[in-house]
């Protein structure tokens, strides 16, 4: 029996694998990836988010944060964001080009009523993240369904990276080319 | 005692100390940051990278790297790149911003003659890295001094953000600040 990492298929499969596995498994290399933006200014940003959906059928992800995060101005400037996974026991590299529609207020309405009080706490803080502050508690937080965003990435291209032990495998996947695959040198 | 976290000193000495494990331990967290560049067209990209160096006096870090690989054209464009670390056990996201400047043949040349042996075969691939090939083989190494490049960083910002059981800490330390931090809301 062949290995995952010895196909074109068996990588796209292991890729979606592990970002299943990150929406369902709090302690999965896929649940915290890296999603990196470009600023309004044209300045690479990067950080890490927290993988709340994975849907392999529609090719979409999705990540929640504040409205008034840095993030979602760099967003509205350059909606393509870039998604970074490293897993380590695969000996994979997840990368995805990922085109984000920021969704709030009125069309995100279902989903703030159903999540956790826990979770609401995560969207309002006054002043805005990133705002200076004189000391280290000098902001508050109150759940605020205004402050809550999807965002709905939609993958426009997957490259996987297997560092394997006597070969390093890497290939394209493309939406528009039907998530065919392309072997890249590595 | 109090922790290092409590402080603004105390979390710029923290991310130092993972930075520097990092160049000299290939399990720490910061071995395999994450480097995010804005392409030529404009869009985010991040990939995992090797932490070859970290110098808290000269707020340096290096990157070793193929001088013909995609983050070469994205840094040609776009000289200032964003590093990512995630150190799980404390809980702690540095961000930084880096100004890079590329060196390759003789400015490197002292380096690559104290490259061992089997690190020189990471620099000289034919074809080029992220070129098509037909298949997952279709490609040759062959350890190149010309393809050898040095990506010399200097940082012009840190973002700590440490996750507190009871309080998000969020400093930014600044290079023309003299590293002084700022608070900032989480």
């Amino acid at each position: 029996m062949s290995e995952w990492f010895e196909t074109q298929a068996g990588m796209l499969d292991e890729v979606w694998r592990q970002l299943t596995r990150g929406v369902a498994d709090a302690k999965a290399p896929a649940r915290h990836p890296v999603l990196a933006t470009v600023s309004s200014d044209g300045l690479p940003e990067a950080r890490t988010v927290v993988l709340r959906a994975a849907e392999r059928s529609a090719a979409r992800i999705e990540i929640h944060t504040d409205l008034n995060s840095a993030k979602i101005g760099a967003l509205r400037h350059q909606p393509m964001a870039a998604l970074h996974v490293w897993a380590p026991r695969a000996r994979l590299q997840i990368r995805a080009g990922v085109s984000v529609t920021i969704r709030s207020g009125d069309a995100v309405a279902d989903m703030w009523a159903r999540l956790p009080d826990g979770a609401r706490g995560n969207y309002g803080v006054t002043p805005a993240p990133g705002t200076p502050i004189a000391d280290e508690t000098g902001f508050s937080r109150e759940a605020d369904p205004a402050a809550f965003a999807v965002l709905d990435g939609a993958l426009q291209w997957i490259e996987a990276l297997h560092l394997g032990r006597t070969l390093h495998r890497r290939v394209l996947f493309q939406a528009e080319a039907g998530w065919t695959g392309q072997w890249l040198a590595p």
